[in-house]
């Protein structure tokens, strides 16, 4: 069958569940899902010896869902431990729901192949994992979530987290626990705030106890069964990168130009304006010429939101943005900010992006920035399937944001390497073209027709501005038109859109 | 049937539930409740015009529960303002789930006599309200509900609230609600943050509306379904008292130095400990008397608790204090502490104390003080009926942290007046004996025989001990046995445990 956007889903997948059909379809009331919860008396301790005695005393048995955040990224040591303790455990058949996944998940192949984890729900993908997971690792298809899409699912029960392995940066005894104050600081632990206030077992695990109450704390001791202790919980120069470096590629230069000037005209750029960019060179070199723009124009910034970088923190430090909301950070200057600036805050991934809550923050969002793998002239964004169709990206709050925001702009060059990024139809569609008002490219930009109030606010605008179906042929004109990628029949991920309805399928690569 | 401390309760109030058998004798594992959600979009407004319409939006029908918070306590305005509006629109039947009652509730009596509300769950009636219920007023008896017990109660679904209708000193037109920031300020709105997570209709009432975001919040946008602005959502004067001022009345005095130097001597107070103290004028005496204490033996608490005092504030601000967990803000410098002071953290009533969580802060408390209308010889503590038998108190904190806390005090005067204040048997049973440790009164202590710890080490302590019994005698030869309190068999109030056991029922005066 196919959804309202065109993309062919079997009838196995489908299996009862929505067909993505409009960015809003589905917004009847929910009942929120509980967890069970296994009372604490006083003077009972939470201190463990092992992660080996914490999957045991959790009860955590053959057939369950474990979870885990993202907040150390590429540093994480925590997972992997977790699941090497639990395969010499025997615990088998086990459902695996990371908020996302990276090149330092590799070893979960082996846990994969040996039956540990028969499935997962993660919103990335990368490295040796991902690539054996595009050649048919799994029997069961991965579900790739966005991060709005994984607090829905969390808060609706469509994700039943079991136990929760939830690193942190230090804790207490008792699991007041923190993504600052440790020896490997992460800052906010925005995705795992929901899994400790939903999982029944949640396991903190950090290398930094602290005398109690560790406060502020991201997670705190009311929703934590155990603390264990451990050497090292991550590789810090993995977790946050350091100084981010602003772009000096001329292309990436040019297409943060073209964005910031459109952001400026869209006549969303006003005082109390709110923004959200992303991490790449060209998103982070939006923020830089909206600096200007502000200092410029006197005007000050109500929210960042989002991911947060170097320049978000610069500019509330110069007094240009009045609050940041943060559910996770990028740079050793971003977690520095959020452990002293009173105004920038942690907040969880539902209060962020989650489409089924009362209203989430991305709500309120004015502009968007994101990146994007592919762009196709219906507008739909790929940003999980390189252009040999193997999955190697994340979903993130891609979906969730565009959704949200009152103008949402894609940035990508025309072209990387010899792989057209404005295509006929993408690989896999993670947002759909109803959610993008404008694509912007070194050429210049392509506004959606079903924003006709913007095609004609910038009929008389200095830039560069094309048809979707123009900037198509210019990508084609340079690289030309690549092979088609060959695909198995074989569902190895499902794209599930925020509100849980199934937007895409990705098959199996021959 | 009698329940283990031998208070007898009729079966047709017993009805299934669980009779108190300990402290923590219910301590199974429990499945949360959780609300039910309608998503809001993006451009969607909560605004609304007025309490009525936001009564209608709600859906508000015949036999729901709704519920308030009592942070505005005698200065309240919102709960008034809504049943009058609810009773205006013909609604009836309705259970009332208040965190507290004060005498400013006086008009319910109307509501109630009118059929508009038939059930009430609280933790404190005082005024009016307290003796027209005592007198029979209702059909159904209240539920008395500790502040801890409350809180379980919502979490485990035994109140299921529909709708809660929350005022706030400030609030932005999507929800983001605050105790500070507006002109009738309350500071923690820590007993309406667990409504605001489990009704399935939440509402902020303000009348101080200030620009989105208004952070930081109490409660947040998520979980608000509505925002409506009114004139005034209180008296200022009624809120929060002003400067307070320490006692001199000597018999105090005397109390709370006999406390303090038994805080001092009972092993609990050293370097790092933690401690609660009410706001009567002993126990906030005793918080005086243990800073010259502390300052003397150079001991900083780890972090005081509960509602919060001048004196605690100032103890932090001096830097004896470490941190402050704030779920209600009983003076105008709390209010202004928990604006400006980082380590006030504002904390919810499960946090706080509720007994079916992962571990409450009131479990890691070493010290509490709390004051008593009469203590028993079995050390059974009533804070809720007056000796003539009429409610004229609230349950509030007391028995929860009883439970909790390393060092249980009870001050109280020998006697009040003509009433004997160490009696034979309580009127009521709020906290059981089991959880009390000493009992302070201006002749000196008695402590509790179970703790034959403290006994043994107060053997050469300079403060007149005595057994209860001797201090009952005392009492007694001071003013009599009072004339035993006539009842009915009806009864107008059942006193729940924090556990959700019934610990005593309150009957009706004759």
């Amino acid at each position: 069958m196919k959804n309202s956007i065109g993309r062919e889903i079997p009838e196995e997948i489908i299996n009862g569940r929505a067909l993505y059909g409009g960015e809003f379809a589905l917004n009847e009331e929910v009942a929120k899902a509980a967890p069970k919860v296994k009372p604490v008396k006083p003077n009972e301790s939470k201190l463990l010896n092992s992660i080996e005695e914490a999957i045991i005393k959790t009860g955590l048995k053959d057939g369950m869902t474990i979870s885990f955040h993202h907040h150390f990224r590429e540093g994480d040591y925590v997972l992997n431990m977790v699941v090497d303790a639990i395969a010499k455990l025997g615990i088998k058949n086990l459902t695996l729901a990371s908020s996302s996944l990276s090149n330092v998940h590799r070893p979960l192949i082996e846990h994969i192949k040996n039956g540990v984890i028969t499935k997962i729900t993660t919103s990335g993908l990368r490295g040796g994992l991902a690539e054996e997971i595009s050649n048919g690792l799994m029997e069961e298809p991965v579900i790739i979530r966005s991060h709005g899409g994984r607090a829905r699912a969390i808060e609706a029960g469509d994700i039943k987290i079991d136990v929760a392995f939830l690193g942190a940066s230090s804790s207490d005894e008792y699991g007041n626990a923190s993504g600052s104050r440790g020896t490997a600081n992460c800052g906010s632990l925005g995705y795992a705030k929901i899994d400790a206030e939903y999982a029944d077992k949640v396991v903190i695990i950090t290398d930094c106890l602290v005398d109690f109450p560790n406060m502020p704390a991201s997670i705190l001791q009311n929703n934590v069964d155990y603390v264990v202790k451990v050497d090292k919980i991550g590789n810090p120069s993995g977790i946050a990168s350091g100084a981010t470096r602003y772009t000096k590629n001329p292309k990436e230069l040019l297409i943060a130009e073209y964005a910031s000037k459109a952001i400026v005209e869209s006549g969303y750029f006003k005082d109390g304006f709110s923004f959200q960019t992303g991490t790449g060179g060209a998103s982070l070199a939006v923020s830089r010429f909206l600096r200007d723009e502000m200092i410029k124009k006197g005007i000050k910034a109500s929210f960042a939101l989002g991911g947060i970088t170097k320049p978000m923190v610069e500019m509330y430090e110069e007094g240009l943005i009045k609050n940041i909301f943060d559910v996770q950070d990028f740079d050793l200057d971003a977690v520095a900010s959020i452990g002293k600036n009173p105004r920038h805050y942690e907040i969880d991934s539902s209060f962020y992006t989650n489409p089924h809550n009362k209203g989430c923050i991305a709500n309120k969002l004015d502009v968007v920035v994101l990146s994007a793998l592919e762009v196709d002239t219906d507008f739909n964004v790929n940003v999980m399937t390189g252009s040999d169709g193997v999955l190697r990206g994340a979903s993130g709050g891609h979906c969730d944001t565009a959704a949200c925001a009152k103008l949402t702009i894609i940035v990508t060059p025309l072209v990387r390497g010899r792989i057209p990024c404005i295509v006929d139809s993408v690989n896999t569609v993670i947002t759909p073209g109803e959610s993008i008002d404008i694509v912007v490219t070194e050429l210049g930009i392509a506004i959606n027709p079903r924003r006709a109030d913007l095609i004609e606010r910038f009929k008389d605008v200095d830039i560069p501005a094309y048809t979707i179906e123009e900037l198509r042929k210019k990508a084609e004109s340079i690289v030309g038109i690549p092979d088609k990628i060959e695909y198995d029949d074989k569902v190895v991920a499902i794209v599930e859109y925020r509100d849980g309805s199934i937007i895409d399928v990705v098959r199996k690569v021959k």
